[in-house]
């Protein structure tokens, strides 16, 4: 029964990689050509997208391709027009049928993971509303991306796919490696990144960390990014939108270059989850009931001025592949011609940056699926694109100077999509506060193999100003602000107190003693009048010494097996000596030995076992006799006293 | 101070990096010129080895190098000769100044790494003579790599430097995220990979899972990768020996090939390990005494046979570097000549693959400094191309089969190349069981991006492979068979039994009732008698609920203080009104919550709670009252007596 155990598992674990990939695979298609829909038409092929449409051909000078008139103002209006359709369908969607499919859903499945329950949120409806929104909100330009909805649909599909089979329906513990194993699927599709996918679960996902999940979430993303390549979305045998190489190499003058980089990376993150917290407070506050009418605003807002900057226009995948480009004779945009003007670039790519930090802090956190992974790639490769083009500017006009001795004669020596690549690695690292993951995120994008110990090396100035000045990653803040219920089993902790501050009394305990014992009756109304998932058993109330512990559950289903019994038969928590021969038996259920710390144990110590070892309780005692007990959620609601005002009543705890 | 604190750790970490990158350059250019004297010498430029010495010319043409001889044999007899020199000094070194030098050393720094006490084994004499054999053993052509030997010389610096420091002088688990660190900075500079190195350090080494040691080994990686490539070895700019690119795409119909590489590279794992083990065996028993004669013996055996086949004879590295190239016109290898016999190609690779199995199997655990993961990885390329060459025939001979339907009619459609490369993947990680650490490695080693699915599936078959019938990696393998203290924190564990089978008896406890007071002589008595890192503080011995705990070192630490009184003093263990005002007060230093639990809780629990939170002991208690103690070591002990014979008394836990 192992055996059939283990590959129900493997096959369950591949029908979630098939299904998430084939999701991946059709929203790449449909958010294709809601994209290109804005701007025009396939004449005669009203269902193909501008890229499918122009196959072959020169995307600018595409037959096939028609703008919806001659007229520009029109195509504006028309190009407003579409974009607040799309974004206002996607709002009414996640307002009518799944308000949980609304913004990324990081933060939540954190929480979930780690233990906690919340109704609905990775359900079948989440899933077909995170799946229908999704592309609707990226094609309407708003200033979105995929991957934190990624992770969120391709989990819902771990938990909805799981639940099928009656052990996971049970035990949401068993379930809970299934979600981790989605969550990098998830990413893996999104990014076109197996492996980004894979330490994206051990480094932002997961709790607790066993080789087993590891090795799930690694078949998990294998499946999930094959059957997507199978798919083909893109028709190009490639992964994702673009692929770059750098056949150059990078020079050690570049290395300051690549810490201001890392530098901006660092302030972006702090300055953009800083403010966007406050957006979502004022949202929270003032916006509560007009969700709909505030994503019609801001799709309002990006449509009519993004269409005037090329980086804004564009979908945020394309422009970050041009951004990227080595410029070479292959390679004929304006932003590679030696003859432009560099000033009017500049300022165009520089407008593109603070414009893409401005839509983001206020458009991440609305009522649509909504990531913001993507964004601040975006906002960095500009940035990066912009540093990199003065650099270059300033090479070529001192090319003698001694800084650039090492630059071949013949070759180019700057090269700035390198540097957009690195700024979009900043922009990630600066938001998310991953390392690893970025690191072998960037790498699986772009393969740049030479370019891996600068992208170390950004990513690390980015992550040392954060850890310095800023508050963490935007998940981890949102978990904060929301007051959502979560330890992070990956930190330390600090508290100065014993257990004994933040255990909860106990109100309700079993008497084991037979001469103590309670009646059917008693037992009933005990269980109907107290919430508690659980009740300690202890000798009696004169001697209260520890004997076990029995879960609600687990009682409930005992009493009713004996559902005819008389209301005065007594219960029998463990006597070896039953006073009566109809006495209710629950000595089956009882757990002889629940985990028992001292009263005076340091509080650090209590949630360093919760996080590590996830019990549901702890018992307190003091010389064998019980005084207290403890649970995630008192040491919660004691941080939370701690530390701010929160609404700790929102808290639920699984098992 | 705690920013002191941090800085000081920051700067610790950046000089264990520099350092290893240092050694590590320095052994490259060592090795290359040993391997390369071999063969020959650099005219008028003695101390270059070939390549520097035929530097921008064809190696096969270089005026520069000359052979030692005009007479072929003479030439044979010189090579063997260098070779046994080679590797008898290495030997030799060995033997003499540092034992624990030998062999490659991942075993146990695992066990160093969760938390026990081997001495003499990371310090100053083990970093000299390992660093000074490496170069040695892999230019003398034995069957060993350089990749297990460079985690311990970095290990051995990381621990040596962090000794320089007091705090970390005095505790060993403080030091210990210096030992994940530099674990991972030694992969890294070994292969040239600094996020494989980062992964090598979370799936093998490290015990317990934290975000802040991830960090630490990226930021150490990152340095030691940086310093090396400052440092140039090779001159031409890249971290490895080799660097390839593939442009042509794989098929789908490669896919059942593919499961042929990964399965080769579960059998490699499971038939290696399996009589390398016999071999340890068989070497401990009759070879104890003779490991420099055994080290000549296996060096006279591997340089006179492998002379004669070419991918035996060249550094395993070079013979990969041609095995992974992708037949082009820039590419005049007569592997790539499609003239070139093909039965006499395909017998010398297959020919090399048997015999770097069995040489890899005697050579790996002998008394040199010696890896396992290189020849590996060789074995796995010669096979590889040998199935890549077969299969590239039979397309040659079937162009217009339906299988071929989507190969491109103009390019080519197998690249041998790539199922080299992918052989070697397979049997990496059928050596290892690593999974994620593999793909990453390679993926560095190459920048092989269009192939990051093909890897992944030849990895996840190989593991599949070894998880239904093998015995888990090398390294725990050798863990178990030398009966090293090793809990794997990563796995999950299944005892049927609780605490009671494991523990052992308390034979002494102090009495904190000052009736019962003990005098200063029977405590000393007792410290001396006993060799326990620890003692139960108990009521009385009529009472014996649980007080508390004390170290032995901090009791004695209060002995010493007090060193002038009588020896009739009473010592006070926790008692508040004290007997007499020249007691000896130890109440201080008793821990009044020592982590206990009830005697039913399973045994398993117990383990998990050692895994996890890393206790030293934990108490075992009945209704309050003291039953039992049980260390890791108890943990093991039962372990062992349940699976095999091994010798425990060997084991030391640390703290």
């Amino acid at each position: 029964s192992r055996l059939i155990s283990s590959t129900q598992n493997w096959f369950l674990l591949a029908a979630m990689g098939i299904m998430i990939g084939l999701i991946a695979g059709a929203l790449n298609v449909i958010t294709a050509w809601l994209g290109s829909i804005r701007v025009g038409h396939c004449s005669g092929n009203f269902y193909l997208s501008k890229a499918f449409c122009c196959w072959g051909q020169d995307e600018e000078s595409c037959s096939g391709w028609s703008s919806w008139s001659t007229f520009g103002f029109l195509n504006y209006l028309i190009y407003v027009g579409i974009s607040l359709f799309l974004s206002f369908t996607a709002a009414i969607l996640v307002k009518t049928y799944a308000t949980s499919a609304a913004g990324s859903g990081i933060s939540e499945i954190k929480c979930i993971v780690s233990g906690f329950v919340m109704e609905g949120f990775l359900g079948w409806w989440t899933l077909l509303i995170k799946s229908i929104g999704l592309p609707l909100a990226i094609a309407s330009g708003l200033s979105v991306g995929k991957e934190g909805p990624s992770v969120h649909y391709a989990v819902c599909v771990g938990n909805s796919i799981a639940k099928l089979v009656r052990k996971y329906r049970r035990s949401a513990s068993k379930a809970r490696e299934f979600l981790t194993a989605t969550s990098a699927a998830g990413v893996a599709v999104a990014f076109g990144s197996p492996m980004g996918g894979v330490l994206f679960s051990i480094e932002e996902i997961s709790s607790v960390f066993q080789l087993s999940t590891i090795w799930k979430s690694y078949f998990c993303s294998l499946v999930a990014v094959t059957t997507l390549a199978a798919m083909n979305p893109f028709r190009t045998g490639q992964l994702v939108l673009f692929e770059v190489t750098y056949d150059t190499n990078w020079h050690y003058f570049e290395i300051p270059l690549y810490i201001v980089i890392g530098i901006f990376g660092g302030i972006y993150g702090i300055v953009v989850s800083k403010f966007n917290i406050r957006v979502v407070a004022f949202r929270k506050k003032y916006l509560a009931n007009f969700a709909v009418r505030e994503v019609f605003i801001l799709s309002l807002l990006t449509a009519s001025f993004s269409y005037f900057n090329e980086y804004l226009r564009l979908d945020m995948t394309e422009a970050m592949q041009i951004l990227f480009h080595e410029c070479d004779s292959n390679f004929s945009h304006p932003i590679c011609d030696p003859n432009s003007k560099k000033i009017p670039l500049l300022a165009s790519l520089i407008f593109a940056t603070v414009a893409r930090m401005g839509l983001t802090i206020i458009t991440y956190g609305c009522k649509v699926p909504a990531g913001i992974f993507v964004p601040s790639m975006a906002a960095g490769a500009t940035f990066g694109r912009a540093l990199g083009i003065i650099v270059d500017s300033y090479y070529q006009n001192h090319k003698d100077s001694f800084i650039f001795q090492n630059c071949s004669a013949t070759g180019r020596c700057i090269i700035p999509g390198t540097y957009a690549f690195l700024g979009a690695a900043a922009g990630l690292s600066g938001i998310t506060d991953l390392t690893v993951t970025v690191v072998i995120i960037m790498f699986e994008l772009t393969g740049a193999l030479r370019y891996i110990i600068p992208t170390m090396i950004v990513v690390a100035i980015t992550k040392s100003i954060n850890d310095k000045w800023g508050k963490g990653g935007i998940a981890d803040q949102m978990i904060k602000f929301n007051g959502l219920p979560h330890i992070d089993a990956k930190e330390e902790f600090t508290f100065d107190t014993t257990v004994e501050s933040a255990m909860s009394t106990v109100l309700v305990a079993f008497p084991s003693d037979p001469n103590e014992a309670i009646t059917v009756e008693q037992l009933k109304s005990t269980l109907s009048k107290t919430k508690f998932r659980g009740y300690p058993v202890i000798h009696s109330s004169t001697n209260p010494k520890i004997s076990g512990f029995v879960s609600r559950s687990e009682v409930e289903l005992v009493v009713k097996n004996y559902e005819g019994v008389s209301n005065d038969t007594l219960c029998n928590f463990g006597s070896t000596n039953p006073t009566s021969a109809s006495e209710v038996d629950f000595r089956s259920i009882l757990n002889r030995s629940p985990l028992t710390i001292n009263i005076d144990c340091p509080l650090e110590y209590v949630l360093e076992i919760f996080v590590k070892m996830g019990p549901r309780y702890i018992l307190v005692e003091h010389e064998g006799v019980l005084v207290g007990i403890i649970t995630r959620k008192d040491v919660l609601r004691y941080e939370y006293t701690l530390h701010s005002s929160h609404d700790v009543n929102a808290i639920q705890q699984s098992q």
